[in-house]
């Protein structure tokens, strides 16, 4: 049925970007400005990460009506890592206990700090649910009343609802590497528990795994594009129509990415190219236009802020060219394109 | 030829708010709702905001197409304090000189941090136009090549261009109890001179009794509503259709006050109202609704921020029945009212 | 031999303190006033610190000629808690290996920060011995090549030399607690190994472990007194005779004793003491006024600090009976009492 | 009459340094060995600290029975600087009035960060008085009751019973100097003040020139250990037997420089040399060995904390060879040379 809106919709060309020819072009000519760009260094914290050539550079595009774009290594497979984070705080404000409860446990303010400083709020809480403290947070309200596998479980699915199917794969070593070298985490783990940051209940080693575990959930750029793309269009899989979150909980996700989303330079980025977007340190960039499209940029080169190079310099040509940014669509504006 | 076609609209009830009954109603409801706060303390560090009755309360609306609305104490006198910062700042990008310039001054993060704490960004500069000592920077960058006098008539007549010609005075008595209680501007003046924050040739006392007296330039609700309405609608004026800034200036005004605009209070106000305001100590909230209206929400009582009581209750229940966050148009959305 | 001499000076009258008679009734009188001072709490973060009556007060003295004197709850043991950390420290600095690589390792600056505080120095060392973290590194440090049964065994056999033989015991039920309740602790560890603070090889649970266990080591006032005038009396346990430390050792350990020993009040304690002392939240102080005496007091209610206030009085009232302050001895000084 | 004593003692050598000879040979050793040291460079925030020669090497000693010692640069005058903050104290604690209430004002902890940082202690006081902002508050206590003229001159007539009548000046220049670079010294003041840190009646401007004038008085090296000595000698000027200060004002000014006189490097002074000591950017270190001798060195470059090279090499080499450490003279100590 589904098929059938979208071939409808191709017939009277009534798509979201309708000249797609013309956007497709414009985007191949930004995707071939940041391949020249060779700043940055690949994460080495893990070998897993290590690893990934510096020359990796994916760009895939998925609209709310499903016309899809890919560029360049989008079929190679890596893990979520950062990326995660705004997926399973989705999750958990889409389950019905805790879309209230979630913000006792956590805040909704940039902290001002490094995304793994040992700090919490004035109410002892995690500033938000986009740095690590945070999300630690988040993964210890997700469905606590299970068992950890069917945790992951239930998770999981919830991500393949998310990519509409597309690739979506667990990376053991790079969980096993996370869980190695984790003694922040740990440190931060500990240090919010002595403050009772955890809800009554919580098994501290299990949550930590189990972080380390989301954080190894592998996509590919053209999979993450579906995931940006279900969040852009309001929590609906674009490919499959299935309504995977309720738009109060994308609100809120696109909401805490606009501000949070990109460790010690989001507030610039917020307002160089004002979009929601999150980024990884396997060199991830998911980025938003809502009611337009999602966008996977995977470059494993790392700026100082830990946010990929390649990545960054496309989000802001691509709202350099188009009306993207979240403050242009003022009436008598300058016009920049609409797509 | 502007009253043409705001007349013109008016036959085709063409206007951004059709129902424009139902909607004063509703607003109506609101300022009611919220009149029975009586929360928070009228602020005390200078006999002339302290003697404001904590009673008053005023609400104005004007649209982009010069709609308008008041309610209350709508034409009573008010200095705009820290509702000066979004405005000057606008200003100096609108400047041809600075208008690249000035954020070699000044940061756009979130400083996660109080409004008027001691500290800088890792580059040295203030975190943000919107708390004191980058407020601070950027009147040190208005219009630097003319005399006092003169920069204070050329910001004011700024200023009366955003009012459309209506409400806008001096209160020096405010002016000259500002000065008299501006240890920590001083202070934080003098540790920006250490830092070299200053363009050169800035004289710091001069400058900081041209801050002071821009904080002590009144304006009242109604007057203030159409200065938010020139923010909404692009830099032009709704009731004058002059174009008072550019589209740029405004965009990244707006993003500023999105992020930083409520004292420390910004991060959760994002999450829950999204949409760009600037709160002063004299109890002003000024709201933007980007292509529909600006509005001015006063009442002296504040919360431990420093934000109006009463003003932060409206800008809530006016998200909770219209969709004006900025994540809230969503496809897909359950529906808000569009008014 | 020692016998002989401690004989040969009593016959001579040639003991440090000559006049022993009219110092015990000043101590007696010192006494009676800090047992009507009832303020503070009994530490309660563990049920067996919580169960101690606020009552007990007991003032035990040794001085470097085996003179002794006791009054009140003097033989109840108690666990050492962080009076512990000087006498690791000392242990290190006397064992051949570390005696120059301890600092290394360990800063030995006054933090101006909180005896738990999660920040390191700017080499990225715990500032010094006497707070967790530094106390942490320095267990790591003590006969690292022993299995961990040996090296507790070698460090009660230390802390034996020191006592005399008196009384040392070890309270398993205390170190099960401590563990149990250590989520700081074992935040610091980790973010201290995350900062390669630990020398290669430490592994962290069994440090932990072993520091908790040095912690729960129990001392009674009269042994822990014997203790206090080995370090008074250049490492020579005056009761025995026996050489348990170099000079040098016990030299860096009274200098951060003196700077560090008192939590946040040792500033404030070295201006108006001037005595090297550390305290303990059973609510322990060990006092040295070095070439005279040791002193062990103990009350479990403690200041906001953590000192015991029983325990602070009495230093107080002390220095100012007796010319003990670290500057009290000069020339010209308006004579107090030199016992 | 005071000659009729040194005379007296001479012909009995029955000085503080009986071996004399002995003793002037090992300094002269060590001042060689500290003239090899060009590490370090001359301040520079102001041309007249700058124009001062790198070369510029003196050491004086004064003992407390007058012996004296020279060696090099040791009559060319330089400004106190920091170092007039232990002798301001002093004098604070010498007048009736603020003997008990100056520290009211001004607590006695090392603050654990930069000599000029812009906080406070927890009770909203400088964290002690060889702070910037402590000594600023000690200067306003220095008989506010008179005029600043009159202020100045009482101040100076103190120095100068310390000197025993010996080289004291003023440099105008410096204090101008001072007084226009000055902006963090401004930002302190007017910080302090929003924090009611003055006593009441306080002239800012007025007390901030006043203390830059007391930075800008110029002794010599001779001059000034004649100073130290002062203070060595429990408050008595050795040279013309003037009591100057009573000796609890002696105590806590020693006991305060012991803990922060020599800026960040002030723990690790006092763990490896454990003298009261007090340095400025001019280059000065006065020592002082309670009950012995004052020292004064001079050496314009300064290491990264602010300290004199030579003058810290000086002081690590003398209690390397004489037992000066404050817990150096434990019984059973290794022996150190006695003077």
């Amino acid at each position: 049925q589904e098929n059938i809106i979208l071939i409808s919709k191709s017939m009277k060309n009534d798509f979201i970007v309708p000249e797609w020819q013309s956007f497709k072009q414009e985007i191949d000519k930004i995707y071939r400005n940041c391949r020249n760009n060779t700043n940055g260094d690949v994460a080495s914290y893990i070998p897993q990460l290590a690893r990934y050539s510096p020359d990796f550079w994916g760009v895939s595009v998925c609209t709310v009506d499903g016309q899809r774009y890919s560029n360049g290594d989008t079929s190679v497979p890596f893990s979520l890592q950062s990326c995660s984070k705004p997926l399973t705080y989705c999750m958990v404000q889409s389950t019905d206990e805790y879309i209230e409860r979630v913000h006792k446990y956590v805040g909704h303010e940039p902290s001002g700090r490094s995304f793994n400083e040992i700090s919490l709020d004035y109410q002892n809480k995690p500033h938000n649910p986009m740095i690590n403290s945070g999300a630690i947070i988040v993964s210890s309200l997700l469905k606590p009343e299970l068992s950890l596998p069917d945790r992951f479980d239930w998770t999981t699915k919830m991500m393949s609802k998310m990519t509409g199917g597309e690739h979506l794969s667990f990376n053991n070593a790079v969980f096993l590497s996370e869980r190695e070298t984790a003694d922040r985490n740990f440190a931060l783990a500990y240090y919010m528990r002595e403050n009772k940051c955890f809800p009554e209940g919580t098994k501290l080693h299990e949550v930590l795994d189990f972080y380390f575990q989301l954080c190894s959930i592998e996509v590919t750029c053209e999979s993450a594009s579906v995931i940006a793309a279900t969040l852009a269009n309001g929590g609906i899989c674009p490919m499959t129509g299935e309504k995977v979150f309720n738009s109060a909980a994308v609100r809120n996700t696109l909401s805490l990415m606009h501000s949070c989303g990109m460790y010690d330079y989001s507030g610039e980025f917020a307002f160089r190219v004002g979009l929601p977007a999150k980024s990884g340190v396997s060199g991830t960039v998911l980025l938003v236009v809502p009611n337009v499209m999602g966008i996977c940029l995977w470059s494993p080169p790392l700026d100082k802020w830990g946010n990929s190079c390649r990545g960054i310099q496309f989000c802001q040509e691509l709202v350099n060219v188009y009306n993207f940014h979240n403050y242009d669509n003022l009436k008598h504006t300058e016009k920049k394109m609409d797509p």
